[in-house]
């Protein structure tokens, strides 16, 4: 009989039971998990502050190294490790930015994959800036939404503007491809934008048939930050979400779509937002956000 | 910077923030929504009485005009009216029927396209009275079950009869294409009923194959009548509703059916009924209750 | 039969189903009501912005006038409008500052008896700021925390401290009483800025004996303005809150504070804040809250 | 170790475990339970109608005989039935009633004493019809409302209106005593036309000081019907009910009533309704409810 | 009109309203349903000793026969029985094993079809040894997981076990095939340990191009017992389940799945297992369950 | 401004923000946290297992050190360590207890006081093996039920016997005192068991009369394990437990107890159990928890 080991439900949960550490502490990892817990600019139902503790969670699930059907095993030498939750302020955005901005930073400069629960959308941009120095950075987008708006509800801040502040911070951020995109609106301008920066736009309905066409376009071995937005899922197959569109991605083609990125780039970091826990009764959101980070994990690192 | 807007959980919620009439007051409008909080018809789990509340506030993520990725703006000049509910009685279901049909014929004759949130399915019989003039009705029935029974429970006004009672009191209403059939058990009597009126019945596994043919076969530009069941759509993308049956509609389906539907004939009224905001914490079932609403009038109005 | 009409779960939700009104536009009441669904200043589990909307509809079941078990009518003669919600931006705290303020002040120029919907107890501030020319303004707050705190998790407007700002900025705010407080932890520098300034602070175990005392000890006829924060109630009567502290007030204990204070001053606002409807399935909280503006509606404006 | 038993959560749940038998079936039984799944003229909130499951559910906890802490046993000889639901046909009231009534009259003649299991407080009526023939029958009624409505929302069998069409078509009935009134509405008719009957009318700050000189003030052994509408209670100890009134009975003080009353009068007869089990998710208002059903039958079997 | 009878809220709630019996009386069925309310023996989150309970109420929409689109009825000559659910132990888990078997020999040695609501998976174990005398028994296993493993957490009973433990009691057991296998991780042992005994196993993305062919592979007419584990099913459709893995069957492919093992072999027993119906508030997971069962039924006792 | 801190939502879960340790590492603290997440020896509704998970985060609101009103301030010196939860088998209650046990002593030997988060009231018994060198000890149990029963379905270990088999192992257990008893029904031979042994039984309708009088009627000074079950408490105020009866302590009530019991006598442990956390979605369950634990441990350690 091997070594008592907690059941899901026990103990203290760090992701995936990493060894908990500082952001700014001694420490090296080959994957490091750092929480946002901010959703104060996202428009609709909030939430998503409770995400980093339910991924957590929820990753206790899936410990790693994971056997396979076929006896493969993976994740097996690969270290992790959990650097908690930014210290956030209440209420004032630019210095929760700065914060963000700060810890990404140090967690980067410590491991060779920094994984990022958000928190809403809108912390992607100050996270986006501690990539700042990545030469020819590239992101794909899962989501249903643009994020690319300039101005929406009086602030330049919201979930719905993050890219749109990194492409004006970072030279160095040269694409974006979206995947999934859905709903009944879209901000023209944004969408204009987008088109004259050269952005890849793909619609969900197509996202089957075009995923690895708009992958394989890009210049192979390309720095990828990959940026998972929870509406991107079919609310079907994840509910917990502020702000659901109807038949979006299912786990496998998510799956797929992110396998065809890491096997043909170079994932640099990545990052779960606008996950809400508290609209999910079941359970399934956190759970499948945190399969699909350790399944990322696995193909990123074991490929 | 535009005009400040209310983020979707504020201000007093009307349909898409249209101006609120009273049914039989001096207005006109393009389209007009009328509520109908009834649901002591059902014979399984209450709850449909909150719903034209629930698609009201949910209907306020999606006030037009939109812009689609495309480009294309829709409902750019459309008028919009919220005549409210209808005001009830309690228990009486005879006084019930009554306000019903006398509200919806005021909404009628006051808008282009009238829109009625159930409820309960039962209502739709007294909403078709208000479409007693319309001469070669046709009803397009989105639905698990037929609705067409002569008497359950002792009644022959619960929400498994609208459309029986509705052949009987309308002479115009001369043929009812109901898709999306499924379930364990149909009342033989009334599946007789419907074939030997000519109904056409199409089972949900045949959907997707046959309805752009049962669309067609109807002698085009008809006056049509939209009626939505809730538990037409698969449970896993609505689980709001009190009768649910796997294995249904998804919404992208839904609204090709809808989509052809309005570009072949005329709308001249729809419902959705049996939408149980109570039975999804999620909300997403009046989130896409709302916007199945919203984009058919985008359909029917700018096609 | 007297008229119909519609029962609770019916109609579009103004409160207490007055007329809808702009907070700029041209009207008068004696009591008008304005929304505040801000909730991004508190430090733990947001909700508060889907309070005014749920106040609204639990306020549909008691839509005045009532007549007591004594015969005797209330609220007969009196007019209420609602003014709906403020316009409030994402994410940027001054700027929704300066619109609650205009709002309030608005709403207070057209009415006797401001009442304010929040939101997080942050609201208060601002909504203070509109009533910076009462002279001699008196404040009686039932709460479970003094939020006189000068500064919280890095910001100097978080639900903790808007009475600290209001007496920064409203030199005519001369005096307030705080009731109910209790709980583990004070800020040592909030209660001795708070008795520097003479405020009169009672534990919630001291309430029942020295209320009357308390409210009798101010001199008679002060303008008093009321600040109920949902958590000075006992969290067995109002579940629905974001930071509950047990063993406080019953609703009859607060009413009876409450018609004390009416009955010695001159009620010239009040607020509600910190009801998280979302925190409370069983929907009594907003009844309650619901509830105790209009009693004390009926106490203010009958006595 | 005595025979094994079943865990609460285990077995099928007739009350109590009683045997199962048909109203009318040949039986007889110290105590019947018959469940009223009705509650279509409710005026709020539907889920009355699940009740008569969860009490037979939640009695699961309290099977009888019970011993207790002095060592005395209660309910040890008394024998049990549980007579099912009444078949209740969907909508149609009139012959709603005329189906509780024939089931309750089959109940009563079967059984010493008839528990009847809401149903909203509209069936109280129906029940009371298969009473006729007690002669100088009073009741007493532990409630929020008084119920002695003429018409509420058009209709003159709501669960406003039980207690005014027994006492028109029931001679026998001489007297009601209503415990527990409180809220800030009263319909002055039905409390005028309570009065000119010599009703007596408790509000609940006097019941803990007057119950006993009310009960007592009855010609002692008199026959007695209790009917309890769960609002009775305070909604912090039983928060599952339609309309819920603050700062009600507590438990104890709900039985010390009880206890009075089958002390001083003779039990003909008990109903428990408006419990809606779908707006408690602690469960405790089932239990609740179901302990106050077993601890009224061993008061009253073996005071 | 037909004779009344109850709505699915209504009456004691036996499974699809079959006489209730006890497993060891005198009384013979072709189909006997027994529940096991035991969920000691998972490792993540509890809810399955609710289940049997859950499938009873959730059967009575479901009571047949039925009749279809098509005119066919099912079911009509047909009789069923309900024993019940197991007296089960607190916590001692070889006296619950020993109950299990015993009873679920009872109900097969009086019934054609025994049917068993589980619980969680471990109890498939002491369900099958009932089934020891069956020469060349079979089962089918729908599963996300292949429940094989030696020992898990220290035990050698969990639900991961049942397999495993069966074929070490029982030498007629000859093969087991497990359809929709899925999921991060495998225990290598078991999977090697399966295929050693030449089981057939077929993950999930697999099960709808060969479930046919593995089906067909067996010799025609095999003994089969037919397992279902509630989280073989995609969460989406069935969200109530301890450990739900994304990516699974849809109804109706399970229904394909059993519709070709009841073709092609003769079932002999059945059980569903590992449904939390306190995980689905939605209550489609229960409805799903009973739909699943009866509908099996209808398709091996029909065929 | 003082140094940033985590909002109650941020940051990973340790008890208070205690430092986390191995059970068995080196270190040593003031107070060591241990949680045991087991809950399979209830007999009712499971959810006790998630409790120490949600003691943890609910105890971030309450991070000593403590100002009070009066400008005290405790628990500043006093040292904290979370030493996790015991690492549970599945299933095999017996290696459970010895594990627990195993635990308890090694968090004991580094702790002047340790505090146990349960778990369902059984791990009391194991727990109490690890001060069985303690001489004279004596336990106060706040409890709505006396838990000294022998056997109770089929099994001697479940949480209605911790008491009995701690007294059978432990000879230097020489008295207890259960304050809060109440509820139908009592095991009579566990009645007469205490009673034998001369342990002292309040009923809940006396503690407030009586529990100076029976803390002091102890010599002074003992040492006392104080074991709070959450069931003691009225529903109203915790609603998160798994078998509630009504009518119990409220916070206060409680913390008077216990006040009176540590200013007397030596507190040497103390646990917390059948916190349920999944039947209250209003969280204040397991926020009056932590409150009571950290209250506790001030009285305890600054007295």
């Amino acid at each position: 009989m091997s070594q008592p080991s907690h059941l899901p439900y026990s103990g203290i949960a760090s992701f995936a039971r990493a060894p908990v550490v500082e952001p700014g502490g001694e420490w090296s990892a080959d994957v490091a998990v750092l929480g946002i817990p901010f959703d104060i600019a996202l428009g609709f139902r909030p939430g998503a502050r409770y995400a980093p503790r339910a991924l957590r969670e929820a990753s206790l699930r899936y410990v790693p190294p994971f056997t396979d059907l076929s006896g493969r095993t993976r994740l097996a030498g690969v270290t992790l490790a959990d650097a908690g939750d930014v210290v956030l302020p209440s209420l004032e955005p630019e210095l929760a930015r700065e914060r963000i901005t700060q810890a990404a930073g140090q967690v980067r400069s410590r491991s060779r994959l920094p994984v990022f629960l958000g928190g809403d959308h809108s912390v992607t941009y100050p996270l986006l800036r501690a990539f700042h120095d990545v030469p020819d950075l590239h992101i794909i987008q899962l989501d249903a939404h643009l994020d690319f708006t300039d101005v929406r509800n009086d602030t330049r801040y919201s979930n719905s503007s993050p890219f749109r502040r990194a492409v004006e911070d970072l030279p160095n951020l040269v694409h974006i491809t979206t995947l999934g995109l859905r709903g009944l609106r879209f901000d023209p301008e944004a969408v204009a934008a987008a088109g004259e920066r050269g952005h890849t736009l793909v619609p969900m309905e197509e996202v089957e048939d075009l995923f690895r066409d708009v992958i394989g376009a890009l210049p192979e071995g390309r720095p990828v930050y990959l940026s998972v937005d929870a509406d991107a899922f079919d609310p079907a197959v994840l509910p917990g979400t502020s702000s659901p569109e109807p038949d979006g991605f299912t786990y496998g083609l998510a799956m797929r779509v992110i396998r065809e990125v890491v096997r043909r780039h170079h994932l640099v970091g990545m990052d779960l937002v606008e996950l809400a826990p508290n609209l999910d009764p079941s359970g399934r959101s956190s759970l499948i956000g945190a399969r699909l980070i350790l399944e990322t994990l696995a193909e990123a690192l074991d490929g």
